[in-house]
């Protein structure tokens, strides 16, 4: 077993094992006085992984319950947290009962933002059953909702009392679902690891998915500690999602996953760094080659002029200009807040 | 100008000064770059005190907007949060702009949890105008929605970055919201302070009003520094409000305020822990006495047959106990958990 220990305001430890959603029960009993877990699953995962989870859980002395909903971000509502408070209340759930996220992205940040408001707060575990939520999601406490005007737009910073990560559970993920994990992946390469970006551009990442996943989740842990609450040097790991969240919005948030925006929103803002002299010649090239390697776009089937309207919109404007995470090089970045006025200049003025 | 210093995880002052209405701006503008400001109030606050304190805002250069929502605790529902977040969204609210909440405890709940959660957290400001949001709801970092299970089922901990207190605004208050708050003023005599408890018995509340509220406001913060998350001793501000939450949703929440309910909440079971030796001979009676004096109920208008089944239903429960607060004297208390099997015993066999 690998353990990354997190020392957020409440600290907590990332645990990497395999088949570890068997011992559930064990890994989160020393933490808790909780007698009812509540395990919070999507259409897709509950059915391959809950009565796993739930029969540890049971083991372990848990009374344990299961809401299930449909899986996908347009589940990530309001309205689904609603349905969960009234299934913890229907559940007797106390102030001192936990709750199990167990899933990807989507189930982490609505199953957290349940636990972060119920009764102003109850204990949760992440149990990340995707590579996007096992390296990414999972770790640092971000919760989250959808409003109809956009991603993440409400929730809160609530941190896990654990996170169970088994990387066995990667092997019934579709491709597709395997890729969009690798975007991010590739992006902690970019912004703090050449070592990991050379290994993953020597080796297939599936070979050594563990060690990728310590890696990540390591560095995820060192941005946090530093910026729990987001107010500054946590945003590198931003890189390539102001453009990635505006593709995704462009796409409707269907057909592009959000590691395929994230990798093509990395790309195109590389290239424009590159050519305004922020960015070390070469490197736009170079990871373009490595996104591709792992069946990654590099480009939007959209055009800047469409693009940039909807980046001036991400809700991470500050006043009239927009932060951006450029690289200097792969490994290290920077964070540069553009003033909307100066977009015609630096993004080329033909695309407005 | 009385200033009362919270130091909790995120420190902030609250100013009791009469007319600080129409200072807002200057005691605001110290702590924040916010370009934008909404002010959240309710229908029947908005027409008496919005326009001065916009007024005050935009003297000081924050660019304002105002939420207004109907009057009343039906309000205070997840759905007119989503409104709030809506109205946020179009007025470009950001991350480092501020929301103001202006009125009695229901918009400070709901303003407060919709700052706690829009874009994972933005300050907010705390204006109480009700006597009950003056000493009470507005110190301390509660924030909560209503669901239709029962009150306060969701919300968050966050601590405003300022309270502004203006005694001054109680004169519009009808007496009946007066009493309302006097039900909380008086649980803080009989919580923590004697002296306070002796005063209101010897002279009239209104004629020194101002000092009222900094000594209640005081006493809270004293209590909520200790124990900033309610996980312990923050469990002695519901002294009375085990059985006064029963008896507001006896009432189904209208008809009994809900300092009403305390102080009768308060009465009952002083005189149930007097019978059981926990409580000096005579303190129920002297309760009793300083309630009547100002206009405050000391009994239910249900039998305990009826409120016991919803005090064992209530949130506080852990496990297969609830949690009283007693008096063991006038100005000191006591947490006691009594397990369910022994309620019998405790409350009078006849009652069940």
């Amino acid at each position: 077993m690998k353990v990354v220990s997190v020392k957020t305001g409440r600290p907590y430890d990332i645990l990497i094992e395999r088949h570890i959603l068997d011992r559930a029960g064990e890994y989160i009993r020393p933490l808790t006085k909780a007698i009812r877990a509540v395990i919070v699953s999507d259409s897709n995962v509950a059915p391959l992984y809950a009565d796993r989870v739930a029969k540890s859980l049971q083991n372990s002395g848990f009374a344990t319950s299961l809401f299930v909903f449909r899986a996908g971000e347009r589940s990530k509502r309001l309205a689904a947290v609603e349905q969960m408070y009234l299934h913890f209340l229907k559940h007797d759930l106390t102030r001192t009962d936990i709750v199990v996220a167990l899933g990807g992205g989507v189930t982490g940040d609505m199953a957290g933002f349940a636990a972060a408001t119920y009764l102003r707060g109850i204990d949760f575990v992440q149990i990340p059953t995707s590579l996007l939520a096992q390296v990414d999601s999972s770790v640092g406490g971000k919760t989250a909702v959808d409003l109809p005007a956009g991603k993440n737009l409400v929730g809160a910073f609530w941190q896990p009392i654990r996170v169970l990560i088994d990387p066995a559970v990667l092997k019934t993920l579709p491709d597709k679902f395997f890729r969009d994990g690798l975007g991010e992946v590739i992006k902690y390469g970019c912004i703090r690891s050449k070592a990991l970006f050379e290994r993953l551009e020597r080796e297939n990442a599936a070979d050594w998915i563990d060690e990728v996943i310590y890696e990540c989740v390591s560095i995820k842990r060192d941005v946090v500690e530093q910026d729990e609450r987001d107010m500054g040097e946590r945003a590198i790991l931003n890189f390539g999602h102001t453009f990635g969240h505006a593709l995704e919005k462009l796409h409707n948030y269907s057909g592009l996953t959000h590691g395929e925006a994230v990798a093509a929103g990395a790309a195109i803002i590389t290239r424009i760094s590159e050519r305004n002299g922020i960015t070390a010649q070469g490197t736009a090239k170079r990871l373009e080659q490595l996104l591709q390697k792992y069946g990654l776009p590099i480009d939007a089937e959209f055009p800047l002029t469409d693009i940039l309207p909807a980046v001036r919109g991400d809700k991470k404007s500050t006043g009239r200009q927009v932060r951006f995470i450029f690289l200097k090089e792969i490994g290290d970045c920077l964070i540069q807040a553009i003033p909307v006025e100066e977009f015609r200049t630096f993004f080329g003025e033909h695309h407005f």
